[in-house]
C-alpha cells in the first residue's frame, strides 16, 4: 500500500517525514498541499488534520500527522533509524520540534514569504535570537560526533536537519556553525538523499520568488 | 528511588513532568533550578543537561529532559496515562511541545518576567497571534470531548494544560474558552492535583513580582 504524504516543498517539517520514508525505501508518494494558498485552513483539510498543518500521512485507515509521529511510524516498520538509545532519539525529537524547525520554519516565513514591507522586524529579530542559541545546542552536541545518538545516523539526524538545507536565509550560515556543516555533508552522503526541492512538490520559484 | 526533578514554579514544561509524577503516585521530589538566575546557562547545569532547559529528571544512573520523555518515562513505569491511541497521544505531545506550551512559555516570559520597558511589543503581537491560534485549535478540539484523547486522562492532556492554570496574562482568559475552561477544573479534580506554584518551588512573588 502506498503512504501519501501531504507535504509541499518549502516545508522542513514535511521534509523530516519526506526524507525519513525516501530513505527507508518506504512507499510512499508526495500529495502537493498549497499552503501559500490557505489550504491547510480550509475545511476539507481540517477534517484531515485538526491541526492545520502539514505533514499528514495517510495509509489506508491510518491518518498521521506531526513529522516526528509519521518518522516513529516508519522507523517502527521499517526498523531503520532506531539504532541507539531510545530517550535520546526522542528528547531530540522533542527538542528539534520546538527550538529547531519550529523556530526556524516560522523564522524563514517571516524573512522570505512575506512581502519585504510587512516584515514585522522585531519578532524576526527576537526570532532569530531563538534560533540561533538552538543552532549554538545543536553545533556543540555535533563538535566531535558524527550523528546526533550514537555511532549512526538516527531519525534524530533526520529530524533537526529539516531547514539546514534551504537555501532562503533564516539566519543560518553554514561556514558559521563547522561541525553542523560537516554533519549535513554526511546526511546528504546518505544513498538517495535528496533535496527537499527535489523529494517534495513545490518551490518558491513556482510563486515567482 | 527518589527521583529527582530539576524544576522551577514558574515552569510550565516542568509542571507537565512534576504533574504526571504527582498524579502518578511516582516517588519523587524537586529540586529548584534558580532560572531567573540564569543557572540553566552555568556548566554544572549545562553538564546535566547541554540544552540548557528544565525540567531534568535524575533517577539514578538516568539523566532524562524533556518533559515529554520523562512523562513517556513515567508512564511507562506505572502504566497510567497512556489508555489510548498511543500516536494519538504523542501527536498532541509533539504539538504542545511547539505549539502550545514552546509559545505559551515564551510569551508569558515576555510579557510578565522581563522589565515592561524592555517588552518587545511587537514580538509580544506576534507570539500572541500565533497562542490564539494553537488554543483555538485546543478548545475546537475539545469541544464535545472530556478529554483530549479517549475516554480518560492521558498525558496528552497533562501537556497541553502546562501553561495553562498561571494567573500571569499571557493572552488565555479561560472564559473565552469554555471547552478548555471546563476541561482545565476536570483535570485539577483528579486526586492529588495541585497547582504548579504548589507543587514545585519558586513563584513570582518570591523575586519581589
Amino acid at each position: 500500500m502506498t503512504a501519501q504524504l501531504y507535504c509541499f516543498g518549502e516545508s522542513g517539517n514535511a521534509y523530516k517525514a519526506a526524507l525519513t520514508m525516501e530513505l527507508s525505501g518506504y512507499d510512499w508518494e508526495p500529495v502537493w498541499v498549497d499552503f501559500f494558498g490557505g489550504a491547510q485552513r480550509k475545511p476539507e483539510f481540517l477534517a484531515i488534520n485538526e491541526m492545520g498543518e502539514a505533514p499528514v500521512m495517510v495509509e489506508g485507515d491510518l491518518t498521521l500527522t506531526q513529522s516526528s509521529v509519521i518518522m516513529l511510524h516508519v522507523a517502527g516498520k521499517t526498523g531503520k533509524f532506531l539504532d541507539g538509545d531510545r530517550n535520546e532519539i526522542l528528547r531530540w525529537l522533542f527538542w528539534d520540534g520546538q527550538k529547531g524547525t519550529g523556530q526556524q520554519g516560522a523564522l524563514r516565513f517571516l524573512m522570505n514569504f512575506i512581502p519585504a514591507e510587512k516584515r514585522p522586524q522585531e519578532a524576526i529579530g527576537f526570532l532569530n535570537g531563538r534560533v540561533q542559541a538552538a543552532l549554538k545546542t545543536l553545533e556543540a552536541h555535533l563538535a566531535g560526533r558524527s550523528w546526533m545518538v550514537g555511532e549512526t545516523t538516527t531519525l534524530a539526524d533526520l529530524a533537526c536537519c529539516g531547514y539546514l538545507y534551504y537555501p532562503e536565509p533564516f539566519g543560518f550560515d553554514r561556514k558559521d556553525f563547522p561541525a553542523i556543516d560537516a554533519w549535513l555533508d554526511r546526511i546528504a552522503a546518505l544513498p538517495g538523499w535528496k533535496h527537499p526541492y527535489d523529494l517534495m512538490p513545490g518551490r518558491p520559484s513556482d510563486r515567482g520568488l
